[in-house]
């Protein structure tokens, strides 16, 4: 069994892990979070303490570290004596804390893809830019490397491999629709950091559509779908990680992403978008500075964890699948509502941080425990689907599935 | 005679006042210009050669020179010999190119009000602040000092002398209104320096109304007006400098500036200001970089010279004059119309600069003659409006009256 994780960044979304791994430190051993700044990392253990997640005693300690530093980053997994990294840190860190996994022998497990902070929305498929070319290597180092281990991408790829193996005999449409029916108060906040955000509808909206690669614009593709708990809502197509996984590794023609807007982060974005203020290319003030907009952007914007109090209602994230089964049509929707108030009360974080943390533990509990304990690289859809929503159930994070009328809970 | 001009500036207004001394350097003498950025002095008497703007064969240079640094701009006077300098740089610069000019007893003329990078609209009246706490020190010195000689400030404020003068016993109420009915093309612009146009925008707007100054947030007021030439057009009261010297020069109880917006200039203006972006106050990026948001949507914003070729279309501005003469109610508005396309082939700028940078010209050949040099500080206002006006005519910028169904060239 691995033991002891050293969890990377120190966000909401890294305050949701600590707390689950606190939660189940039982199985996972002494635990060690590690930031750039680790004034936020000592918040995050004050947290911990104070909401008594420990569930038994143990070690919690936090460290200094600059994640982008492959020698410090493999230094800390073996001083601390860490078997499992939760990646949860910016996105540039991917590929340094990967190098960092694969020298020391540990499992490495992460929640989006790998960005280079000097360009926006590649080639797809994405992971064939940067992760997938390392398969071998984590495959000859017996390192087991879980790709997209969040809730979309992550559990929304689980949802796919659940429906492709137990639902149809062939699927001919994947939507993954994400709504988030919230409402955090201010004028204008993103919910996760602001760069990586904004970096997501920045480039070309790539979808799989009849087996190729189709690009269109942001905002340019709408559609209105009626969900449970939430209601009708408005989406736009919009590029997504899974995609690029799941088009490869699932025989399904058609794999979109929908993302819920309101009026305000569609007017708030183009205005930024169109001055040029997303940009992730340096420019030079009147005065000779020479500064990255998006980075000032960020720089202004409510800081994404300060959200969490005051932030109510509800999110769901699920998958639209359709195809047939023994000769007929049919559809589900395979889907979770999380609430913000109770991510709140309990990890100190909103549903969105809350659902992409709790899987990322979930697959650390898995990595552990052996089940997906894999020794390669794999993305989610390629790991037995059942224990992993099991333990999501249990962790919080339910599934329903909804066909026709009936509108159920997943039991496993 | 005063004689030889030192344009301080390199900007669109800057290259339009460079055309017009060129035009009048029979009377003006020789012509410096001076900047920071002494390509952008090159290219602006490029432009004068190119176009054979001057009327005589005469002397124009070019200069290196930090304007907040009084002894270099001291320097600078006393080696040109010039005896005007018409400063048409950053509205941060006012103050110190006074004092050069009070130390050489040159003339001094600018366009706008003195502000302090680090301080947004500041108590009423604003010439309070930093202006006319030294018009003795100019008396003492005899040095003549023309404030806010461009269109608004300057001509505006010429109208209301006028009106003040020939047309009324008594003015109860000026409104200054000025449109821009042109397009530029783009998606977004400012007309002029996007720091100084954001920063008139993002305080209180004062108002004088019942002989007092009256407080309210910006886009909380709008009017609509029938105008010569542009037709129906939608404003917003706005703070604006000639506010500030008309409440305190004439005696007239209501005196509202109002300011054309669009849709899209609302809109952008809005989001920006709302998440922090037009702030004048340094900020830190997460990567601990110190930056003003301001300058950077400076720097990524179109440099409003760039705009001139594609802009066509007009301006109109004027003061709408209520009051009475003789016993009876009398209105009377008073205007210019300026065409984008005529002034940038006869300056290479548009006609917003156009408008500002054509009278602080005007004003200079006054100071040259004699009939404005009048040895202290002055707001337009306070000087005989005919010279000026009857220059103004000759220049470009004709004075138009309509008053009931009549309206008619004013002939001086």
């Amino acid at each position: 069994m691995k033991k002891n994780i050293l969890i990377i960044g120190a966000g909401g979304v890294a305050q949701v892990v600590a707390h689950k791994c606190a939660q189940h430190n039982d199985i996972l051993g002494d635990l060690h979070i590690a930031s750039r700044t680790l004034q936020k990392c000592e918040s995050i253990i004050a947290s911990v303490k104070e909401k008594k997640s420990m569930k038994v005693k143990g070690v919690f300690e936090t460290h200094h570290l600059d994640a982008m530093d492959v020698k410090s980053t493999a230094d800390l997994i073996r001083k601390t004596k860490s078997r499992i990294v939760i990646n949860v840190g910016s996105a540039f860190l991917n590929m340094s804390v990967l190098s960092a996994c694969i020298e020391t022998g540990a499992a490495y497990i992460d929640t989006a893809i790998h960005e280079d902070p000097l360009k926006i929305c590649e080639t797809p498929p994405w992971y064939g830019n940067y992760e997938w070319p390392r398969r071998e290597e984590c495959e000859s180092h017996k390192v087991t490397a879980i790709l997209g281990a969040g809730f979309d991408p992550g559990v929304v790829n689980a949802y796919a491999a659940l429906a492709h193996q137990d639902y149809f005999d062939k699927i001919s449409d994947i939507d993954i629709i994400d709504i988030n029916a919230g409402s955090h108060g201010r004028w204008f906040a993103t919910n996760f950091d602001p760069e990586i955000n904004f970096r997501e509808f920045t480039g070309q909206v790539w979808s799989w559509q009849n087996s190729k690669w189709v690009s269109n614009k942001m905002f340019e593709i709408g559609h209105e779908w009626d969900l449970p708990v939430v209601g009708r809502r408005n989406t736009y197509m919009t590029g997504h990680d899974e995609i690029h996984s799941l088009s490869k590794n699932l025989d399904v023609p058609n794999i979109r992403f929908w993302m819920g807007f309101g009026e305000r982060y569609i007017t708030v974005f183009n205005v930024l978008k169109n001055l040029g203020l997303l940009s992730e290319q340096p420019i030079k003030t009147a005065e000779g500075l020479e500064v990255v907009p998006l980075k000032v952007v960020k720089a202004v914007l409510p800081d994404p964890s300060s959200l969490a109090p005051d932030y109510t209602g509800k999110t769901c994230i699920g998958d639209l699948v359709k195809g047939e089964k023994d000769g007929k049509h049919r559809e589900v929707f395979i889907y979770n509502i999380a609430d913000h108030r109770e991510a709140y009360l309990e990890t100190g974080s909103q549903a969105i941080s809350y659902t992409a943390g709790v899987p990322a533990v979930a697959a650390a509990i898995l990595v552990a425990l052996g089940d997906w304990d894999v020794k390669t690289m794999a993305n989610v859809e390629e790991l037995p689907p059942e224990p992993f929503l099991k333990r999501l159930d249990e962790m919080g994070l339910p599934t329903r599935i909804r066909e026709g009328k009936e509108d159920k809970k997943l039991v496993l």
